[in-house]
């Protein structure tokens, strides 16, 4: 991540800024606010904005006039409460705001959740930046043999050496050719004064999918912790998870308890099909369940295994 | 509207709170924040949180760093331009959230807006307030003859007295039995201890629609503007029209110039369909253009003819 | 529920009438078409239209060009894949609209689900039904003394039948109230000439919450199931669960694929919270854990006990 | 576009399968059922499947038990007040589905309306097909030089012929490579056994925008038309307009009275913000408006003029 100068010290203004507000306020989210966090190679994450705390899930769930008078602990236990027990409208009550920095291919997948507001950089309108994802060697891995859609060993010597280089030259050639095919400096003059510039909105097509582009995305928190509970996964594409797992850290900051509920009833949580739960029952009755007596598919008693801690 | 004493405490502590942000902050909207605002009888709309101003749909539209260095009337000219021109993501980039007190019927119509956040006031959990709304004699209306779904006349004299005298003793009545069918007092405890109380969820339901309901309800600019170009119109029925008008005046306070377009594009804009548009251009060709020989069916023609501000 | 003979007969011209078509059909389905399911008293739901079938989640989860050729158990075999794995989109392909019967507070329940479509029947252009749900006697329960929001013991002998009576008498008299307001017979002229109706848009709110309504209410299978899996469930309140349960009928003809993944990996399936995880990760390893030694709640160990079959 | 062999007869297939139902059924959409119609270079636009017509417009506005009795005339009166008067929910009662494929860059675009269901062809999971959108010669724009995302001129001669090269060669370098990092064939084995290839998730952000991509895309016809008059726009880019302006095919043949009147309502109408209808009563009254005396902007005078089709 290279800002330029006029973008760093647009953000030092933004940080310097002092208000009074009468407006619930999370002094450790504010420490954060506006703030860069690096991913990936050129990406980043930074809160530009949010509404709400703790409180504001707890005043919304009750209803109340005020900010509520009731000690810490009722507040945690509620807000466990209406986590484990999937009431999910009073944490649709806070919202926050994020400004993203992250290649095209990533962007095609976060886009895929609806329920948030987005404002992406417009490719019609302006000149995209000269900025690619390349991955670093260790994220250089070969097609899983047993995951159609996963990961499998990193490839290393020399094909990684030739992947690395095509990635490289052929998102720089392809940028070069549109700066070409656009043909304007900075301020849209013409280069070269005597050919006119191809149409933004038809050059940008010349441009290879891991070249950065960048949005505002504001969401509710229930949309956001469904958005991280599925990205922040171990199944989710590596180049999607460290931005969720950027914005996690935001989230605690924010909103500790809920966090703290996320943390223990989603993420941490497993569920078990009607038969899982039956079996784990026979087991639990001494019964020594096998794959073969069990009743399960391979697939999902290995499944099962896995989230009970024990070799299949 | 009479709130108790520990609701008034609790606005008043609310009020008084300060703290220090780095969000964007717009003074005459912290000036209105947690007041409540009477809307009909015992209704009320209140701000109780914020985020975003003016400046944040600019900085969206343009995915700026910082707070942007603009001059205020390129900003204004900016919003002017995506309003006009139906960008409506940007406006959704602000956030805003309402207290509201209201009549059953009257939510009942504005949970139709779906896209919004909302948490109601719980009837299987808690008990009712003992409020429900009587018009004012001035909105007794009668049915109209010409719109299936508006007023006419007002009623006066001995019917309107009936009417009010009706309103008010079934929904007292059905009230009363409500409590009587719950048993309870504000702790929850059996009034009559001879007798079990029935069930709140299903006692709620000998209560009349003119009965107040309240809820959270949190919505983005955009979708916000939706709702008040609708309810806040003249044919929208009264009672909910009164809390749009309430609404409009948080909305002026906090982002001025959308308020400013949205009253020049939306609210005081007029749309002429094909057939309009060619009777128009026609008038203004000098032709002495009449419902006959305009192709309008009347009901249109009488349509344009008030957009035009031109008798029929 | 009591169709008129007009409402009858409509119902069954729809049931005459055969198209050919080239879509996928599902004969189950087209068997329950239009048929209205009584629920409650006066409440029903039938099926009105629907597109798509178990064949159209495997098209689109593999965006095939045809109906696919691939073997029943293939296909059964990924939805139930996609059910397990939370992929949630290729469910969404598959719609279903619905005509319900319902009073008015289930009504209100129902709405806060809202990817949705609906039309109500509007009650400031027409005149509502003179229908309103009177519990059975076997539904008329105390409140619950341990769950604020659940139903306790039945009430029974005279306190059972106050109720009923006090149900039945208020209904009945705000409807005879409503109706004289109106002053207006079924072609919408004055009943008693010498005076004006009340407008529908006002009168209507003299009714009790239990009058029905009606509504065409469409949404797509994915939001289905996670509406069946809310209001189906024994905690959801009687008088919704009873709509969801018919509505559970006609997902089973619909798509007999997609609801038996849904019963195993949804309704009849269990989330274990990461401290429960590692409870029962400490029980099959054969320690004897208590509420003490759990470190849960014990409302938490409660819940655990219930969900592995266990007397707490 | 060149559907493969395979892909023609699963199309055929579907298009012979007949089945007899009891829903609405419209002849002119089934002729159209299922075949692909071209658009751009590889792409298409194909109806997959339906629910509703016309008349469930109409069904649902009523809240009726059967098709209803109404003549044709009422239904499309009907139908047109409720388009005039943006009663926008029946519309959301008739739903369709349709396969389309497009250029990424395209599709980027399109995925901005949310109100929709979405499967795409996963790049993770599948190797995507080698086909890539190049400009006709007379799309080949330069970029405008009064709008920012427009087009201008038609680029000639050799500067047109070096952008279609590059074009050409970049997307077509750029799959070589990805089919080499890949490595693997039809069946997803090794081509060079000697060496790994790389993760599909990875190889394809080499790809370029311009490469073809497909969905299938279900939405229902309100949101249809929103998205139809936003694409099938004179302001929308080219590149999509022309899949807005197939699918405008398939709605007149579904549902020709809705189509009608969003013609006359939407696409053909103008909207006159308060400033513009303000001028235009003055010019009705006979005042010689200019630029200079109507308080407009420029730009606004100008688009004023447009809509009444006089010179600026």
């Amino acid at each position: 991540m290279a800002l330029t100068d006029a973008q760093q010290s647009e953000i030092a203004e933004a940080q310097n800024n002092r208000a009074e507000t009468r407006r619930a306020t999370v002094p450790a989210l504010e420490a954060m606010l506006f703030q860069a966090i690096p991913v990936l190679d050129h990406g980043f994450v930074r809160v530009v904005d949010y509404m709400g705390d703790d409180g504001a899930v707890v005043q919304a769930a009750r209803v109340s006039y005020g900010r509520g008078t009731k000690a810490v602990s009722e507040d945690r236990g509620l807000i466990r409460y209406l986590m484990r027990h999937r009431h999910s409208t009073p944490f649709e009550m806070c919202e926050i705001k994020y400004h993203v920095k992250l290649p095209i291919f990533v962007a095609r997948q976060w886009i895929r959740h609806r329920t948030a507001n987005v404002n992406e950089y417009s490719a019609r309108y302006s000149v995209m930046d000269r900025e690619f994802y390349i991955p670093e060697p260790e994220q250089l891995a070969a097609q899983s043999s047993v995951n159609r859609q996963g990961r499998g060993d990193v490839l290393e010597g020399e094909d990684a050496a030739l992947v690395l280089d095509m990635l490289r030259e052929d998102a720089t050639r392809n940028y070069d050719h549109y700066a070409w095919m656009l043909n304007e400096d900075e301020e849209g003059q013409a280069l070269d004064r005597g050919r006119q510039g191809l149409a933004r909105e038809l050059a940008r097509m010349n441009l290879t999918l891991n070249t950065y582009t960048q949005w505002y995305w504001k969401t509710d928190l229930h949309n956001l912790l469904g958005f991280l509970s599925l990205r922040a996964d171990s199944h989710a594409q590596y180049e999607i998870r460290v931005y969720a797992e950027a914005m996690m850290k935001s989230v605690a900051a924010w909103v500790p308890h809920c966090f703290e509920a996320f943390s223990d009833y989603r993420m941490g949580a497993a569920t078990l099909s009607a038969q899982m739960l039956s079996i784990v029952k026979r087991m639990l009755g001494g019964e020594d369940v096998t794959q073969e007596t069990s009743g399960l598919s391979k697939r999902e008693w290995r499944e099962l295994m896995e989230t009970l801690g024990r070799g299949a």
